[in-house]
């Protein structure tokens, strides 16, 4: 038996959405109502009911995780997400190439994502490394799309209980980290990340990178501010809880992390963005061929969420539309629908009138041989709540892998 | 008020059970629709979505308990189930009587159940009690039913983390038992173990009833072997927690077990075995004559879950039918409606293709005055997932208690 399990990041919204119907109830989608008419649908809480879910705890969460209990931090995720190494003891960062001015009273913040810079943040990050910090800390710095990156502190005792040196928005100072608990690893850690900040600057302010931007008019990525420190979670992977392996087909960093935290194998798709332009009939073949050797897959599709944020309903009905078309019917033609059980949620909801998370249950699918089919025929969130699955919190992954038996038996 | 509390054990099943219907769905039942018109139903997981339950774990959940706070082994509810009494600090094993061959590097086991065993049991447990254990432990021993028993070990410092001498397969050897923590009590109970094991052997190989098991061709009964080391767990009884206090009316000891250590009173039906034989119109008389003197029964059928393990799809959907008409059918004509509540569910489902336990929800109904009625007028898992209960994780007797307003308050 095989198993896929698809999250679209921010499926679920609201009847503001589209004119009383949300962006999912308004999309054309005969595929995956095709499926809801060969299983069951539900609605699931990405956490639970009444919490604002972050896309890295709900998805430990659907991952079949509590991340009450095992979340520390989504710096270490991003690290893991664009193949860094983590090793326990380590501290992870969310970093961001930001703009600053120098003022008499400090460096003040002009554009947190440098213009959206999107070329020339290798040689940035190279320049970088010749940084080096006090007290015996080491790190590694890596960008990732656009202005972002991560950074890895590690070398003696650290600690995640730092704030952080982004003050998350322009025309500010920036921040100094500080120690959150009364210990030296809290305040060591705080120490190097104020460190780093300001050698940042140093390093790159005077780059030939930033001379060009600032030639050219754009605003120069002269500094490298830091958020989200975390250190790896205590994760039981998921081989060792259920005994069989899996890959995520993601493009974007946070959730190979995730998945990588959690045991899986990472495979790329070519044209996976993790943005709209993703090729998302490459993510079908891909998530396919992996299952010839794998026992399960898991693809992400960020483009649901993006368009959310953007606040662009007709964009994320379309974005809807293509996975209906592109990934949900690539999938069909191809699967061995006798040999598989297929999963299809949302990590929460990012309705378009606010733009951001929200805690509504999320419509879920199961589809497969073992699936006890109910009467809904069409997948959208007011259909899932007349759902043969009722409501229910989190482990999307879990309940899927018992279709195919691969659950331990808890007691006898 | 009365309450009931009917658990049909593995009473869920998968599309696959029956050409397109579970045994339930396909099996005539008309008194339990009747019992869903009347009342209400919905989709109970056991444990929660997603864990697949053992019948020990899923019923100290079903009773009100959280397993996960509460479950140290199988072992307790065995010893207690065939009527041995455990103090706080015992520990104790599921055992059976095996057969085992000498071999120049040990004991290999050649038939794990020593032929079934049905006869003599009784006085094979009686030669045992000439064993002395080192170290000051002692211990009791009782046959149960075929090749079972149970065995208690008391005395000093014992301990539940040790693994067994039971290898669980034939043709290998017989296991070692070791000391899972590093401290005394584990190791001084796993040597218990380990002789206890090895002077079985001593005191069963030339035992009469194996010469003659031997000279009449069958596989002599000549050791013991050890399993799911288990020490009372730490429940809060039932009176003390509700006011009310009820009987169990099981034939299968494990059942038994449980209920006992939630606090309640074992009553035996004549007839009742634990097994598809059962008597179950007497279970149905024994429970309504209990309720003259006691708040509430608890009744528990195995048969639906045997059949399960067995992949019989006929025979689980006779049981069931017959449940619907012995059981429920008697109780129907003789309960007080306008005193009693009832509730009826499965502790998880047994699917006929996999032949053991999965994590699906499983469908309940309650009935009597008090309860909110819906419009489903049958009962089985899809007619559950259409019920006005919705679905939730366990809890199943407090819920029953809650319609005879039998629930303390939480806060004021």
């Amino acid at each position: 038996m095989k198993a896929i399990l698809i999250i679209a990041d921010g499926l679920g919204g609201r009847p503001s959405d589209m004119d009383g119907k949300t962006c999912l109830e308004a999309a054309h989608t005969p595929n995956l109502d095709e499926l809801a008419r060969r299983g069951a649908v539900g609605l699931i809480d990405p956490i639970k009911p009444g919490v604002r879910p972050g896309s890295d705890t709900a998805h430990l969460s659907l991952l079949g995780y509590d991340p009450y209990q095992v979340y520390t931090g989504r710096g270490v995720f991003e690290c893991l997400g664009i193949g860094m190494n983590v090793e326990p003891g380590d501290v992870c960062f969310r970093a961001n190439f930001a703009t600053v001015e120098e003022t008499p009273d400090g460096l003040k913040l002009v554009d947190r994502r440098a213009g959206r810079i999107d070329a020339g943040q290798d040689d940035l990050a190279a320049a970088l490394a010749e940084i080096a910090l006090s007290d015996g800390v080491k790190f590694a710095f890596k960008a990732s799309t656009q202005h972002r990156g991560a950074l890895r502190m590690y070398g003696g005792e650290l600690s995640r209980a730092v704030t952080e040196t982004d003050p998350h928005k322009a025309g500010v100072h920036i921040s100094t980290a500080r120690a959150i608990t009364n210990d030296d690893a809290a305040r060591r850690t705080a120490a190097a990340m104020n460190e780093f900040t300001r050698k940042s600057y140093e390093v790159l302010k005077d780059h030939p990178v930033n001379k060009a931007r600032i030639a050219a008019g754009k605003p120069p990525a002269n500094i490298v501010l830091i958020r989200g420190a975390a250190d790896l979670p205590h994760l039981t992977p998921i081989d060792r809880l259920y005994g069989v392996h899996g890959a995520v087909v993601a493009g974007a960093a946070l959730y190979r992390g995730v998945a990588l935290a959690c045991g899986m194998t990472r495979i790329d798709a070519p044209g996976a963005t993790g943005a709209v332009d993703t090729d998302l009939v490459s993510k079908a073949n891909t998530a396919i061929q992996a299952l010839e050797q794998l026992d399960y897959v898991f693809i992400h599709v960020k483009g649901t969420d993006n368009r959310g944020h953007d606040k662009d309903a007709p964009g994320k009905k379309k974005f809807i539309e293509r996975i209906d078309a592109e990934l949900i019917g690539t999938l069909m033609g191809k699967l061995d629908w006798n040999q598989t059980h297929l999963a299809f949620t949302g990590d929460h909801t990012t309705p378009i009138d606010y733009g951001d998370h929200t805690a509504e249950p999320v419509p879920i699918l199961y589809v497969g041989p073992n699936v006890r089919t109910d009467a809904v025929a069409e997948f959208g969130e007011r259909a899932a709540g007349r759902g043969g699955l009722g409501r229910w919190s989190g482990r999307a992954l879990p309940i899927l892998f018992n279709y195919n038996n691969w659950l331990p038996k808890f007691g006898s």
